[in-house]
């Protein structure tokens, strides 16, 4: 029998919320609906326990986690179904780069440190990263800011044995998964694009920090896309209406036999945290496993579920 | 440099216009626009001479390939630009078993013979490949009617040494392609499916008689499907204003991390003959490579082009 | 105060569920959520009683109105709250023109009787009718069957001061609604109309008995969309997954100003029993309004909530 | 026979070309398509003469104004047909409040000055008016910065016996005609709102504009929509790719009977700069026929065409 993973993480919004009632969740059901991989390196995505949590709102700091996760603006709903508390207490989280030795004296217990907090924020991203290091424990950037993407401080994870996964999520089902795959099959029936572009359209903070800082998230997700000019991204739209439901149109046009038009119009709408949290649960474990068994650096077999990884655009 | 395929059609209707009228598109213009497979074995989309036509319509008998393609129910719009005579005068077709002998010796000279008919007449299907057998060229059914999933006439082509292609077209860029992708992508990224449909709308003559023989058809399409009773196929529906063009709607409802929804509804708009041509064109040319280096049957290389290849449900 | 409604019920399909569980629904909660008119002639939604009930399910007949709305082919959801038993019995209804007096009797204490059966038997629909001027009952016909639009049937209804109501229920939120709206506003803009289609799909029984049964149904829709043969209504589809919703896709393509090209493409969706009983409860008040007032015949200020009122084409 | 209306224009952007070559191509054939309102006070689309124009780029000013609306960053579409000189030169337009009295001059000979520039710069909205007023001209603003809106303004145009329209075009068929009026159909069947969002994307440069000065532009379609929290505009998104065509996105859920929930999606794709100049042809001859019959102030027969009229918030 595997032992669980020891996870800690920093930042307690609504992807966080997302992982751990969802963790709760099949943990308590044994359900296997909507999960990628049931087993990852033998560990089960109920086999993590928290260990460590840091956010910077004085609303959640100090609280037992599974009521931080609740608080807002966080707005994933709340699952049904019992939530015990974590027995992990949130911790203040970093603001800038001092107090990186006591965040890792904090994490120097867990396995994998998940940076899940609002892109926007290098200097800080970069700061957990090093108490990851400082700590000897694997580091996920779930965010758009270049950490996996900074080659010397890959050079630093790989050199320390301790795996590197970033950077940002490619949400499990979202429009970095949808938009390259219906390309792609265009262009393998034999199409040739003319124009295409996507709308992405959510209500969370996180949404809502992302349209006020618009460029770092619009380059990952011209990372995810490829580089073709002919694809664009439209800046993406806050609607508090949707809490934490998020929209994406996409629309593909293109030429076939004899210069025929053929269109595409989809709607995607899916819950924005959830997408993150069910790809977490796979980062976390393909970390957690990498560690166990001394792989360090990035980890290919976690590369379709990033946006922006090594190698890509800054 | 490769001679011309020798190419037979039996059927005049909209798909062999969007054929003949893109072939000369392409050779007088150059362009490789929509095009899956510029070259096949050495043979361009260019490179294909019409020596036999069958129609059965009374207007098109004993009309010019080009002038034929023309005449109503045929609504394929005419391509701007030159389209010189074929020099091919469209033959009277079989309307039953009778006058194999007259087709086969009318298709000697060719290398291939295109099965190209409103679907729901097996028989005439079954009359057209006992031709091709006889006059030793290649068979392709671009109907819904069984052909190629035949076992018995199957085997019969690969004894003589004869390609056999079928049995329905699966549009360069339709349902068929689209939507298994998408279940396909869904599944990946670990979402369970819970419901998903297609339904089609077309404004062509074949799209009316599909309308009236719903079966034939709608096997096919689950055969495109595979078999997951989660997936429905809505009734085709006939639209004259649509004209040459089809519309589809899919719509796919899955669940996520911890159960949450995620819907995907999206609209396609081809047309519908230029997406029968753009896959007629390489089963052409697949078919004539196979003859001149002498491999019968069926050929893997063609299966993704097919609705209902050999071994699907009849 | 206002006496209660004393209703008879012929048909005890998915409408006749919504209409009973929203009843309940509506006098328990006091809400007014999703309600076209809370009072007519002071009559309020939940003040309606069930005084007769007909069907012709063995599995139905005999049983509690509230227990027999439940039993398939019925796919209406329960709604959560409470259903006390509603007291009434459902009796045996008509399956061809004899027993037209035994009706007249069970109803002859109800004001108003509605007909809410599948449409295609316009025989069956006429003896219902027959009965209510027997009994000296206002009619309502809910399906697509002629009973309004019948002049003869009309005048004798108007002779006897009965209210007669139909033909055939325009949803409360649907195409026959929203479909003509658009064409309309489009109109008010100065666009000219090139070209429009619905397309509707559900998955109740009622829809699969309409697309086996197609011209009554169609006609009824194109009698809401006016006489434009610009507008056409594709062939309905069948779902089975869709349960009791319906969705129906729109598309509309106009020219505006120098020959610009305007496209509306719209999905609804939307519960079919809901929409259904939603229109019958007003139609219901209205016609016992109406009856206690002496007023018979056909009343104009029904006119928006029928497909097919008198003077449209049968 | 009615004189031709001599109109002058502020600003020579896509608006100007769609107008001037619509108006144009009407005269020319004499088509009807897309028109609104044939004739107004007898004034037909054709009955339109420039008599001068307005520019600030070096390029467009010293060009005949036929030349001009086809210089980047227009990029309205050139029609089809002829398009002989204008017989007008672009003058150099104002940049500040000063030279009000040149302008004044130049437009003494029109009898309506038409301001369409790009919204955000009320300044010289107000002094394009302020110059009318001099002349004894009509105006229109077309932008969203208030004019027509400022109490004071508008009492010195009907002091002067001077027609005053605006502020703000609806477009001939855009959101701010198709959003209201679904939520009116919404709430007419009686269904009530949950939420509702609408999305604007486009591709001119008074698009790109938009986006960076976003709120006068917001503030102006929420007056279209009416004062309701539960429906939100989204961010403009700027896309290249779209060129002159503009493309909306607008979803609305409601709840119907005993609560279910109904849910409409629309796509409207239409032509940007044409809807424009199909709304701004009536404005100009409801202007001209006012002001030939000495009716000035704000003109009440326009008010559907304008998102902010008087009255509405700044």
């Amino acid at each position: 029998m595997t032992d669980n993973v020891r996870l800690a993480v920093a930042g307690v919004g609504n992807n966080t919320s997302a992982l751990a009632q969802g963790i709760n969740l099949y943990r308590r059901t044994g359900s296997r609906v909507g999960l990628n991989r049931p087993l990852i390196d033998g560990i089960g995505v109920g086999d993590v326990d928290f260990v460590a949590a840091f956010a910077v709102s004085d609303a959640k700091v100090g609280r037992d986690l599974h009521e931080a996760i609740l608080i807002p603006p966080n707005n994933y709903p709340r699952l049904d179904g019992e939530l015990p508390p974590a027995g992990v207490t949130v911790r203040r989280g970093l603001t800038d780069a001092t107090g990186i030795d006591a965040v890792a004296a904090a994490v120097k217990d867990a396995e994998v440190l998940l940076y899940s907090a609002p892109s926007g924020h290098p200097g800080i991203a970069r700061a957990y990263a090093e108490a990851a290091l400082r700590a000897g424990v694997a580091f996920i950037n779930s965010t758009a800011d270049p950490v996996a993407r900074d080659p010397e401080l890959l050079a630093r994870f790989e050199a320390a044995g301790l795996p590197l996964l970033g950077d940002d999520l490619a949400s499990q089902f979202g429009t970095s998964a949808l938009h390259p795959a219906l390309l792609r099959l265009l262009a393998d029936r034999g199409l040739t694009l003319v124009s295409s572009y996507q709308v992405n359209l959510g209500g969370t903070e996180d949404f809502r920090n992302l349209v006020e800082r618009p460029e770092t998230k619009k380059r990952s997700k011209l990372n995810a896309l490829g580089a073709d000019d002919r694809v664009q991204v439209a800046p993406l739209g806050y609607l508090s209406q949707l809490g934490s439901r998020k929209v994406a149109h996409i629309n593909i046009e293109a030429r076939g036999w004899a210069g025929s038009t053929v269109s595409v119009d989809l709607k995607l709408e899916a819950d924005d945290p959830a997408g993150g949290a069910g790809v977490n649960i796979d980062l976390i474990r393909f970390a957690a496993g990498a560690l166990r068994s001394g792989r360090g650096g990035f980890l290919p077999e976690a590369v379709t579920l990033l946006k922006s990884p090594p190698g890509t655009a800054t």
